[in-house]
């Protein structure tokens, strides 16, 4: 049912050797919860706001690049473009992460994507915690994936 | 307001060479949300559950030894111990992963316990993500913290 | 002779620019030697001795991915099928690790086969050493090779 | 004008997904600047500076095949050929080093090849800095590159 | 003479075990040249020339970390302050990137400040090589230590 | 029985909390097993035999620094010196690597020496491979260890 361990039940890295070469993509996000005071904080740093930000796109990207050396099932692949975007939910004191990864090859790239936001929320997380210890790190999912068996897309309800 | 930019306000790795070591720890946990059906199929796995919950415990101690070299500004530090606990809430179909992070030194160990986490629900998500695309890794928080200027303890209505 | 050696006799990264590419595959294989009492002992532990082996294998797993990382003269290649089996040979008091590897590039995969049995004994080695100091780590070798100029077997009389 | 930031002018990995795959070749080169003493024991050091040259060299090609994990928003690609050449310009007391990268792919070289020459250059300060305190590594540049969009030749008057 | 090879004349990792505790600085200094049309353009980038420099600084820092992974020779050490500076020398073309390092152990950081400026060098070369092939990485240098059997003190002509 | 896992059979870093800052040291040896022919044309290629040395010593040393990075229970450590010898065992034809590490801290170097070991050797077996398939790595085990709760050392009848 699983397919990452083999017929002893151990452990596997999956074997891709039959798949195609597909352009494949995927679609990640996740939040960074705030309380009030804390995001209005945040939001009131301006340019320091916009040194977290860059500061979060950059370990989320070098944090996607790095997946096959964290997660310890995942195949190494050529990624071909890595995109973050960091936006402002004000009314529920949130920033939004979203990791957009694409790739020409045999398996999917949504680890990839979970991956960058997971460490761009991290990364967040690390350089406002002096402020709040109270942050909490939301509902990292898939949204899209497009190449290999099947598509898949996620509508959110924001 | 945050420590983790300089006067120029460029991201910079905080100054610790005044603070005193003390003994350090940090316990940090998230959960892994599955729709009923998948969950279900997960605990029917039995063994096959062992071997993801133990491949995911081993990823997320790996994690929280790379935290330095993924997070951008945090120190790397000597840690004396990590153990990550991954246990069921059945009736809200969850996993629930707790890492606790112990250390002698200058710096606190928040961010190991919430990558060893982040990078533990990663690698569940992986090994099931062939089962369940809808999975969301949700509350990545900080529980406990103790050693340097301030303890910290947050209850969970669990 | 040797080819990692450029005409200066210095070392060099093997030009593989003009070779094609092929399905390569490798597999290796090594033994840990345990005493009869240790052995014995690790035999007992039956669930914990599936912690063992799982863990083992997800580092060798790992390890394989890291080849070109640790050896220096290494290309780094997209590896698409890793698995390693932990087999018992009660009479010898060995534990055998063999570590399949498959690609599709220029070059071989032998030594990302070798580095993961390499890598998996010596985590059974660190989980065993507090029982024992006298483990050795036996006959690392390569079994068999396909694709690229030659093909390789290699029968043990086992 | 910059193509490594997005519309939102924050740093991207830059989409390659829409290039051709070709034969990619980058050359650098850098200068290890001693003063005349030093110059002068390194040369009498003869076998030793055979070490020092090997050791640097190794560390050059490690480097290089690393670019992608120094470099935030470098591609990580398979690299088909690295060479690392360190001669001697005996009348300026420099140490020359000269990376080759050869790669086919959709992206350059050029940051691989740099890459290369700065950690051999830094490989051979280490190694050198406690005979002088004073050492300067001089004009990493690029010298040649192919492939791409557009090649580049530079004409050094050595 | 060089204490990074042993009696067999092999390259070896010095025994610091002897060495005390100390507190260790250590500023290196290194500079991009542009052209002179090119640095024009980059002045005039402004935000996006922040983002460039703010990249660059992390790279730098976590480049820092890295050193005892990517230089041969150096040990791992626990590092308790990072900071980099980038600054512009407008009347040379130049960007000039201040790297400052401290610890508190037996060995210097001198490797790790270099290390920070080469990486934080190549990171802005990355980030403007498409506009111009022939930037050049210039000078760098230590220019402070501290700590250890010897300070060391260089004044730049500027 | 094992320490390395906790009351619920999982995987853990064990806790070296409570234990004493002690000088620790470790020896680990292992060789490189090759037939009559090939051992000769080893000998017989001097110089290249020096660089197939020197790059062999600097790969287990860089892979030494790795041990926490490869191994997944092992406890990131300060290491104070790396010392790895390669010699000649000619009438068997065998090459002889012996790896000696020194700390000061709360947990063994055992596994900082055996991973030097392991990883000089497969760079051996690397740069060796050309000439011969059938290279075996032999016995990698302890020959020392001191600090901590007991001593160790073992005599081979060489």
């Amino acid at each position: 049912m699983t397919t990452h361990l083999n017929k002893k039940n151990n452990p596997t890295m999956v074997d891709i050797s039959k798949k195609n070469n597909t352009k494949r993509l995927a679609v990640a996000q996740g939040a960074i919860q705030f309380s009030k005071n804390t995001f209005k904080k945040i939001e009131s740093l301006k340019t320091k706001k916009g040194e977290i930000i860059n500061t979060s796109i950059i370990a989320g990207i070098s944090g996607a690049k790095k997946t096959s050396n964290i997660i310890p099932l995942c195949h190494n692949i050529i990624i071909e473009n890595i995109d973050i975007d960091i936006s402002t939910k004000k009314k529920d004191s949130l920033l939004i992460v979203t990791c957009y990864v694409q790739s020409f090859g045999k398996t999917g790239v949504e680890m990839e994507a979970l991956t960058g936001v997971a460490i761009a929320c991290l990364t967040i997380y690390d350089m406002c915690k002096s402020i709040d210890k109270k942050i909490i790190i939301k509902n990292i999912q898939l949204l899209e994936k497009k190449g290999g068996k099947s598509d898949f897309f996620k509508s959110l309800d924001s």
